[in-house]
């Protein structure tokens, strides 16, 4: 994804953090109730973005649907599925300079989903000096 | 926060989760530097809201920052701190019935944040049925 430009911002304003939501919807019920599964698919989603992985928790819910968060240096990715509408809401979290398109490729054929709404949103704004420093 | 008005969406759709950002600029820079007192004030943002504990993380970056993750039954709350630019990026997702606006004030205030932008979004939109079931 290319940065959203900064139409009408002080040239001088940056954001530290770009947050991904990513809804995927119409994907298999297999592919959302194992916490195995969906630790797999963000594994290789961070990897793929080249983020460095500090820690990873995957949790079942009774009776279905998974909730995980992938920690990276560069910030989180996070899941939470309803195998019961074939949902999965996934975030990306980053304020490093990462592949978030190949990320977000991997998330999508991983989960095996029919579609998908991407909105990216920019964090964090902040005076990084005057203009041309 | 009330819900939002489903202006122009077919009365059958209803959305899965709420994600609210809650950006925290003009903290104190030794609210923002120690794990333990992030893990305080989301702990305690969790509780107020009423939310169930499943899991929570936290952990301290080089040369500072924090970064940490409280699973709830009900989704997550994650926090990303720059101690150096007194900023902090909270997310708050919810897929159950919180009192959201009692954990953002504990956030606010646990921060100290000068000013804060909050921006609240409906994830997950499913198909509920017929209109009136």
């Amino acid at each position: 994804m290319a940065d959203i430009p900064a139409f009408g911002l002080p040239p001088n304003l940056r954001s530290l953090g770009r947050h991904v939501h990513l809804d995927l919807y119409d994907c298999p019920t297999a592919r959302l109730v194992a916490p195995a599964d969906s630790r797999q698919i963000l594994l290789r989603a961070a990897e793929k973005m080249g983020a460095t992985i500090i820690s990873e928790h995957f949790h079942a819910f009774n009776p279905h649907g998974v909730s995980g968060v992938v920690i990276i240096a560069e910030s989180h990715l996070t899941v939470h599925t309803w195998p019961e509408h074939g949902y999965a809401a996934v975030d990306v979290f980053s304020c490093g300079h990462l592949n978030l398109d190949a990320g977000i490729q991997e998330l999508k054929s991983g989960y095996r989903a029919g579609r998908s709404d991407l909105r990216a949103f920019d964090r964090g704004w902040i005076n990084s000096g005057p203009p041309g420093h």
